[in-house]
């Protein structure tokens, strides 16, 4: 219930752990840093990677499972690689009551158990491209953790493509950052922005990093996806070679590409309130719940009645049914309304009488009675309708805390204040880049597509030389 | 092509490594005794978890997500559950480049970890029953292992209830074996017998096990599922009570369940033979494949007549197309009969000219001519003939092979020559049991339902005392 949950406007990562925890989304675990996640947020993921899933093979790809080991020797070829990966690593010493000949690490990503793989796989060009995804688990230890957004533990999905030209691998890389926007804003009803990564913050082991990114309600950003141009790196480190149609030989060229169970967490800080979860509704778990409101005497002609609306209303959405009798139907309300459920059903005797029911919209708290015969018509268009709102709603929130600026005194008060994307000309040096992380705790997100461009004549914050891109700068997560 | 596949008649053994490597379902990996299962066997696994996960949401059960690792203390706290688990572990010592205070396991099955969950959230019998299942990697070290049936690291989901009584929780264990017994027949159209394992044959830490055993071509039997019945072991371990309706305080009641990758296994020795992998209609990763067959002067023609009928057919079933050139139709017959797609659908200029196709059974190898409008619906008749067929054979197989054997010398003869099941009469002592094993390898493999009324008045083999159970023998993997 509404007052379990601290408000955002006291502290909003309290009311985002309240969340999590209130809405049984997940749970703290006993081994440090991993989470359970619950049902109610496990059925989030399911939805996702169903949608996701369907989205993969529409464009070609094929599942496997690698294994969950990975030699420690394995990890160290590719330098990059090794360096941002070390730090993170738990590490398999026994196995079967004895120590190992060689340590083995629980991935923290598959780059390099993949590429060995793909060098007993590839020998012609007739083997390419090889578009392969995993569902899996990863690990990466942690010190600060926080339930979905960083765990040491997380599920994820990695795309591990091999490709005969530098240019197709590009063209896949930025073909699945497409893939990710169309997700994020169609299913998660989340606005993204979408660009290159700077050097300072690609993957270890990429030759360019692309991500989607989008805005919490603290205004702060959540990288949510990110796609890799590997270009030769993990080909060269795993030896991987192919005969091309000429006849010659060349290493094979690389992408990858991820999203993980921090998409929950996105999902939950872009829409929720402080009564609860506000879940979009094509990817929440329960659409529609019916809700009978009932005394005594008219009990069992009020539950006849609402109980034959539920199930002509689960045949065709993910609805639930509380008849339960224990609780009022005004904590009923605000139980459901906790747990994100986007349409409440509520049907009384005055309903039953004009053969109506009352609709309530989760998302804005609005009520409208319809024809008992039209409602799941009506829930239908509601659900669609508060799809779309969500995400209009996100995106002007978005819009209204975005500013361009070109003057880094304005850049440092805007961080200082509330925040948000602030673009701004940089002059594409690491140094600058640092100078502004030092004093501002804002790090460029994204260099956005056609940025360059819209660079130039224009003079670059803290160095005051000449721009060379517009970067999106902001705190995240 | 087929003579890359060692005959079954020359080592069946070899002959399943082969159909598991050449129709790339699987593949070596790097780790020992770990597999990659590749897109092909992937799919398999796919689709056969999609038939489940929705058996078991039919049955009221939820996914969650619970930890990789398990603090080694955990693993201690039930004692049989330590004894049988503690010599196939593998430990991480190490995290994020320091030594653990305690040793973390790597899952080999996750009562303990979820029972600790439990406990947090479990108070009253308004919180049960509790209805969770996990997908999940899970580890057990094996010094033998064989792709798909033994492996190190394995996939599997594993369901763990909690119910307010012994006869709840014992419902449910016999209810999940029974999906399972669904399953194995509908979908892999893989008979096989149910029944309660012996105590020596028991899940570690289980009060029951039941199991489903298949009888796989050369006569020996695989476990494939397992239902087990806990008691309150992992309760009383966990200390998990909760408040009875009555307001008294009782420990919970449990049940937990699961099958795994080595279904896959289990799928491709039950149908395939020398020519390769034989997939049942149901769960095949390409059900259909469109084959033309064409010379220069009409390729154009049979290519575009090819093309449209595969598109037709993809709208309908999972179905590839190969026009590919480089190889000829014969190559190309046997290249996707070890692949074991089940109909191949093959259109030269002839079948052009009469509007026909011909349809080829990848089982029997039988031909049919039918009208090409006509095709999709007697590929989808086919489909569904093949799939019965294939039940129907691999039960007449394992009933030609189940003798009812009284005599203890007969029933060594039976396990010296080819064997099978045998059905004999058992006094019930772990003595005899175990005197079976070590002289005839085989083990207990299940106690059918109604077993003990069929012993009476019979006299059990080994021991000539009265018998109290009719067993199934078989030597198993």
């Amino acid at each position: 219930m509404a007052e379990r949950i601290t408000p955002r406007s006291e502290s909003y990562s309290d009311w985002y752990v309240d969340i999590v925890l209130q809405a049984k989304l997940a749970d703290y675990s006993p081994v440090k840093g991993c989470m359970v996640i619950r049902p109610r947020g496990y059925a989030l993921w399911e939805h996702m990677q169903r949608a996701i899933d369907d989205m993969f093979k529409a464009t070609g790809h094929v599942n496997a499972y690698f294994p969950l080991l990975i030699p420690e020797s394995f990890i160290q070829r590719e330098a990059d690689h090794v360096e941002g990966f070390a730090p993170e690593l738990a590490v398999v010493t026994h196995g079967g009551g004895e120590q190992l000949e060689e340590p083995l690490v629980v991935r923290p990503t598959s780059e390099t158990i993949i590429w060995s793989m793909y060098k007993k796989w590839i020998q012609s060009y007739r083997d390419l491209p090889l578009l392969i995804n995993q569902w899996a688990n990863v690990m990466r230890w942690e010190k600060r953790t926080r339930l979905f957004l960083r765990t040491t533990e997380f599920l994820w999905q990695e795309g591990h493509t091999a490709h005969a030209t530098a240019e197709e691998a590009r063209e896949e890389t930025l073909r699945m950052l497409e893939v990710y926007r169309r997700f994020a804003e169609d299913y998660m009803a989340m606005p993204v922005l979408t660009g290159l990564k700077t050097d300072a913050e690609k993957f270890a082991g990429a030759v360019e990093t692309y991500s989607i990114e989008a805005m919490m309600q603290d205004r702060r950003a959540l990288q949510s996806g990110t796609s890799h141009f590997l270009g030769q790196n993990f080909a060269k480190a795993f030896d991987v070679t192919f005969q091309t149609a000429e006849g010659s030989l060349d290493h094979v060229w690389a992408s990858s590409w991820g999203v993980s169970t921090r998409l929950v967490g996105a999902l939950i800080m872009t829409h929720s309130d402080d009564k609860g979860l506000v879940a979009p509704p094509r990817l929440a778990p329960t659409q529609v719940v019916t809700i009978p409101i009932f005394k005594n005497k008219n009990k069992t002609e009020v539950l006849a009645y609402a109980d034959k609306l539920h199930r002509r209303l689960a045949e065709r959405f993910r609805a639930e049914y509380d008849p339960d009798d224990a609780n009022s139907p005004g904590w009923k309300f605000s139980e459901w309304e906790m747990l994100g459920v986007p349409v409440r059903v509520e049907v009384g005797p005055r309903d039953m009488e004009n053969n109506t029911v009352v609709l309530a919209r989760r998302d804005t708290g609005e009520k409208q009675s319809v024809d008992v015969e039209e409602a799941p018509e009506a829930v239908a268009a509601l659900l669609e309708e508060i799809q779309s709102s969500l995400f209009a709603r996100a995106k002007a929130f978005r819009e209204e805390n975005t500013r361009e600026i070109d003057d880094y005194d304005e850049l440092k008060a805007f961080f200082e204040a509330d925040g948000g994307f602030a673009i701004a000309p940089w002059d594409g040096s690491p140094e600058t880049e640092a100078q502004v992380k030092e004093e501002t705790k804002a790090t460029i997100r994204v260099l956005p597509e056609g940025n360059e461009k819209q660079a130039e004549g224009r003079t670059a914050i803290v160095s005051g030389k000449p721009a060379r891109h517009m970067a999106v700068f902001a705190k995240a997560y």
